[in-house]
């Protein structure tokens, strides 16, 4: 089994092809379409698209043209998500990734375009991909589900009802579950169906990807409470400022370390399931993957 | 045949179930919830919807569940774009249909918000709907198609860059295929499709919905031109005020009513090339439909 770090060096430019193509072939507005390139070429962990494939690997099986494209589309509606975020009506940020926001640069119009086209996008590409009807029905599904008012956009709006009053630590978790977990549980629910495993297994992927996904926003909240702008490459001290609930106010710093390091434990142990339940299972990958968000 | 009164009657309240059912059912926000189902209650004509169901109907055949499913699902389309086409970014309307626009009564956050959730919602919705899977994935990648990057969302960016510019009849009427007529077409092709009609039938009804929706794309230009505020239960003069290019502004009144009339007639006669390629098929509702649009 490869390293993570080789995976990954390997795989972000066919990931990153794929959105490339598929946008420069299926988009009919010049405008529209560089918009949409410079967010996507704005570049980013691409955590999720590598989350697919990392499960598709540790089947042991080769990662083919449609599931680049599954871990493309998952891609695109993240950075729509991104794009959609940073307008001055919702978080108001002028920079992504140490570069101008999308709006910044095209504007507020063009940049509500961008994130509508992304997000179509992404249920296009999987559509037409060369994947067998029944599996692409479920993994729309599953995309809209976890993207959707079910998902994402329930969390976001949670979230900006969380700018008006304070939260409890339980409506906390679901805001974050809906608005970060959903996609991720994505991730590892579609790697686990493209890699072709049973429901048990899958079920067990979903579990870890619970874990996961709370680890990543704890991180994340930990992150924007004690970075500084250069090391993060955006403005960070925003959640303060917006006056969110996130977990380091809620449990305090040290309290959002343990809940930290609860979840990656967690997560570890899941994967110890996966591999007692599958015999073709080599969980490195993921363990790696899963060690990158402790705290250095 | 019905005529088309009745048939508008009997399908509107069910077309509208079917939208709230699925907004109720699989919104995980109430807030959320409460801004998509403000915008679908506010009505309209529902014209796309309808156009999907005429279409079957005019094959003799039953309009099912499922059916009512993907013309719900087109609807929460064209609603999620008239959501983020009104937004103060976009054409800063407000006013539509004579209700405030969603962005004056929820916030600008929460209607983005709520059109991303339509958007993603309608994929959702034929995705479980009672289709069989090939063809609820040739309905997927046509939907995508129209409302998308080389559709709606296309034709969206080209006639915001028609406000900073002129736009020549060419590109004028480009503009518009891809802005209204995608979603025109779509619904001429899904009907066809769900009434199992053959490639060459459903090419003829996308002839039909080229000039539809060119004859609807007229007539609306017609009716902001020359219609009081009142009648139209909008704002209306926005064309001229955003300096839009609109086919009263580049052909003269005359030449745009005349412009119309042309695709009406071409609209019939497409009508009749259907009739006499399929004994299934009777013109009276497709062809009501289209008289509609005749001025009055």
């Amino acid at each position: 089994m490869e390293a993570f770090n080789d995976f990954r060096k390997q795989s972000l430019p066919l990931i990153e092809k794929e959105m490339e193509n598929f946008i420069n072939e299926y988009t009919a507005n010049d405008h529209l379409k560089t918009a949409m390139l410079y967010s996507i070429h704005a570049g980013g962990k691409r955590f999720r698209p590598l989350l697919v494939l990392a499960v598709i690997r540790s089947f042991n099986k080769k990662v083919q043209i449609h599931d680049y494209q599954v871990a493309a589309a998952l891609e695109m509606i993240h950075t729509y998500s991104l794009i959609h975020d940073d307008l001055p009506a919702m978080d108001d940020d002028d920079l992504r990734r140490g570069k101008a926001t999308n709006h910044k640069v095209f504007g507020e119009a063009h940049a509500i375009l961008a994130g509508d086209g992304l997000l179509t996008a992404a249920f296009q590409l999987i559509a037409i991909s060369q994947i067998e009807s029944n599996q692409k029905v479920l993994l729309i599904q599953l995309l809209s589900k976890a993207a959707g008012t079910q998902g994402m956009v329930a969390g976001q709006a949670g979230d900006l009802q969380g700018e008006e009053r304070s939260l409890s630590l339980n409506e906390l978790a679901d805001v974050h579950e809906k608005k970060t977990g959903a996609l991720i549980e994505f991730a590892l629910l579609a790697g686990g169906i493209l890699a072709e495993q049973p429901k048990e297994v899958v079920d067990l992927l979903g579990r870890f990807a619970q874990h996961l996904g709370l680890a990543f926003q704890i991180k994340d909240d930990l992150l924007d409470a004690t970075s500084s702008e250069e090391e993060l490459g955006k403005q960070v001290g925003r959640d303060e400022v917006l006056n969110k609930s996130t977990y380091p106010s809620l449990l305090g710093l040290d309290g959002a370390k343990q809940a930290l390091d609860e979840q990656l434990e967690k997560g570890r142990s899941t994967l110890e399931t996966i591999k007692q339940t599958s015999s073709e299972f080599h969980l490195e990958l993921l363990l790696e993957l899963l060690e990158q968000l402790q705290l250095g």
